[in-house]
């Protein structure tokens, strides 16, 4: 099917300001929900959410033979079930209404008041039930940085780094949309010098700038899925921030990995942008040496040229943007890491979420964690209100930003922000 | 509320085999199928499931006040979601519609074909739609024995594990029943004298005798679960095989724990044995020392007496039982590990499910896996046919089972069995 949605010539009816993440040309779905109403299924376009439901209900998607219901759920997981060719449907007939040159919509006024709502009135919901949710590990940069901090700068990377896209599983309960403030964990940790672990506030709370995305269609297990059927099982991507307490971490991830010191939260952006949206930035990604095995090769542009940025604002101060980076840098790319995943014949569900692993870039900037920003403590990132920034304060409110611009069209993620609040 | 099936004068108008798992005292809930039906809800006695779905439509559970449609659903969640107070009233409800005492049901003969299935005539299904699946590692033998054939047999423990009940994050999707086989799985794995890793089916497939406990109760993002509050979340255990490729796990695991090596396939048992009916199992645990800190002390009987036992079939051939153990050993108890996994903040699902990790016991015929059995491959186990096993062979058919026994009342949990196939 033709992704007709894409289209760079087309205008939308609705005015779409400059610099908008969400022209006619994104088109992303999530879950909203307005004063004493019920969650369901929104398009943004603009500073609006499109009902998809009151469409449905008026009649104007009964082409694409989807139940009403399936647009009044609380998540998109009904929805994205029906795979991708029916989302690129959905998404091509959205685009078609909105068409400034369409005169179905928007002459009804009476209805469009109650179609379009603005964004500042509609919250914004967790946009899937995460079935289950894997972290991957798949920028080098990031990983060099952390070998390079904890281990051997001459062998920063272990040595099954660069034969396998490393990942394990997290926690899928307590990921949260943007906006919820998050909560410092309290727990063990053991400083270098003592004998035994304290309890407490972790010390040392950061974020890691992710990206993931997210599935839409089963394997059965036992079955793989090769690269080349990967996109196929990907609906689209949110903006993704993996909140850790590194002192956490340290005292307890060995043997088994990261657990407690993840698991309190992680945050993702409310708007899921569509895999067919973001087709015309992909790019290819960096040469794989030594060569990958046969499973984990994949043909053509496997990368994606997003531009990312991170803010921390203190409580009543202003925001400063920390890192810049690009989700083009990563060394292992999403049809990789559904190939790995399902090498061993692992059942995938519709609702997954897999994260990147932080997204850091090759320069200082373009680190994607504070751990790494401030080199383990030693380059305190210096803030407009004259206070320093190892790792995150109480107050601190952390924002990440994403989209990806090309021939004048900006395909935009909107953000994903929350407070920390101090522990209890 | 008083545990009143729990009484062990109580006899069943059904008729109990002596040695059964299955006697009035226990009760366990299950999902259930057969001919031409639909998934329902069940309990097990003697032989028999007793279809709830049915014993509800015909009236004789109306003072519970759970709809009839709560029978009737593929999974038990939303039956646990009532709560343990509802689960014991359910319990108790039930062991006196089956006492021997008690006329309601045992006359109606035309009603009973239909209420009591022949197990034989039932297909057992996955009992929980599993949320997040939490792997421990809290078998003091267990985690030194692997210490002293990887690391150091002088300091086979990490330097947390005394400290923190170790775990991490597991796959819920290839959670299966009982029943079901295992596809051996393919992946990457690096002989120690090569340069680079190769790719093809594990070579060092095993199990790994665990039992898990099932959650009923949700606690809020941020608020934490004390030890003393824990079983008011726990609905029941099963057993829990977390098959496990050593191979690839050798290769994946740096740094941040299993992947692929487990995530193929866990399997468990059909029968959710509840804490109810355990309670007269309790035991004290063994003595933590050091001492833990304050969020992980636990008063009274933390530990559960459970014989376990394994065996293995090769195809066509006897089975052997290769492991004796018992659940009583764990160092750490299910509060400390539901109070650890809590104290950051972390929220509980109900329907989720958290493993023990591998239960072994003292002596070498109590180890729960194959790799301690038979000592990383240098005490191959002969079998009865002659052939020898240090992991296991395409065929092999892999049973746990399990029973908690006092004063004539044997509370058991049938079992969990699956053939191994060869690799695609």
């Amino acid at each position: 099917m033709i992704i007709t949605a894409n289209e760079p010539s087309l205008k939308s009816w609705v005015e779409v300001r400059p610099g908008s993440d969400f022209p006619i040309q994104n088109l992303p779905f999530g879950i909203f929900q307005t004063a004493d109403t019920q969650p369901r299924v929104g398009v943004a376009i603009g500073d609006y959410v499109l009902d998809l439901k009151m469409l449905a209900h008026e009649g104007f998607l009964e082409a694409l033979h989807i139940p009403e219901s399936v647009f009044a759920q609380p998540y998109l997981n009904e929805l994205m079930a029906y795979g991708k060719e029916k989302i690129t449907e959905v998404r091509n007939r959205i685009a078609d209404l909105l068409n400034v040159e369409n005169e179905d919509l928007q002459d009804e006024e009476d209805l469009l008041a109650d179609l379009l709502v603005p964004m500042k009135e509609a919250k914004m919901l967790m946009p899937v039930l995460v079935r289950d949710y894997t972290d991957f590990y798949s920028s080098k940069e990031h990983a060099t940085n952390v070998g390079t901090m904890f281990r051997d700068p001459a062998n920063a990377l272990l040595p099954n780094w660069k034969h396998l896209p490393v990942g394990y599983h997290g926690r899928a309960s307590s990921i949260i949309v943007s906006g919820e403030p998050i909560r410092r964990p309290k727990g063990q940790r053991k400083d270098g010098d003592k004998d035994q672990p304290v309890f407490g506030p972790s010390g040392r709370l950061d974020f890691e700038l992710e990206m993931a995305f997210i599935t839409c269609k089963e394997n059965k297990l036992g079955e793989s899925i090769s690269t080349s059927e990967a996109d196929d099982y990907i609906f689209g991507f949110v903006l993704f921030n993996d909140w850790s307490a590194r002192d956490m971490q340290a005292w307890e991830y060995v043997p088994l990995g990261p657990f407690l010191a993840k698991n309190f939260a992680s945050s993702v952006s409310p708007w899921v942008v569509t895999l067919d949206a973001l087709k015309p930035f992909r790019v290819a990604g960096p040469t794989q040496e030594p060569e990958v095995l046969p499973y984990l090769k994949a043909e053509g542009l496997n990368n994606f040229d997003i531009n990312l940025e991170v803010g921390i604002q203190p409580k009543g101060g202003a925001e400063k943007v920390v890192c810049r980076s690009n989700f083009k840098h990563m060394y292992w790319n999403i049809r990789q890491q559904l190939a790995h995943h399902t090498i061993n014949g692992c059942n995938i569900n519709v609702g997954d979420m897999y994260a990147s692993g932080t997204i850091s870039g090759p320069t200082p900037d373009s680190y994607g964690s504070m751990l790494e920003l401030a080199w383990k403590g030693t380059k305190p990132i210096p803030m407009p209100d004259g206070t320093n920034r190892s790792f995150l304060q109480d107050g601190d409110t952390v924002t990440m930003r994403g989209f990806a611009e090309k021939d004048g069209i900006r395909i935009g993620f909107g953000e994903v922000k929350a407070e920390i609040l101090p522990a209890t």
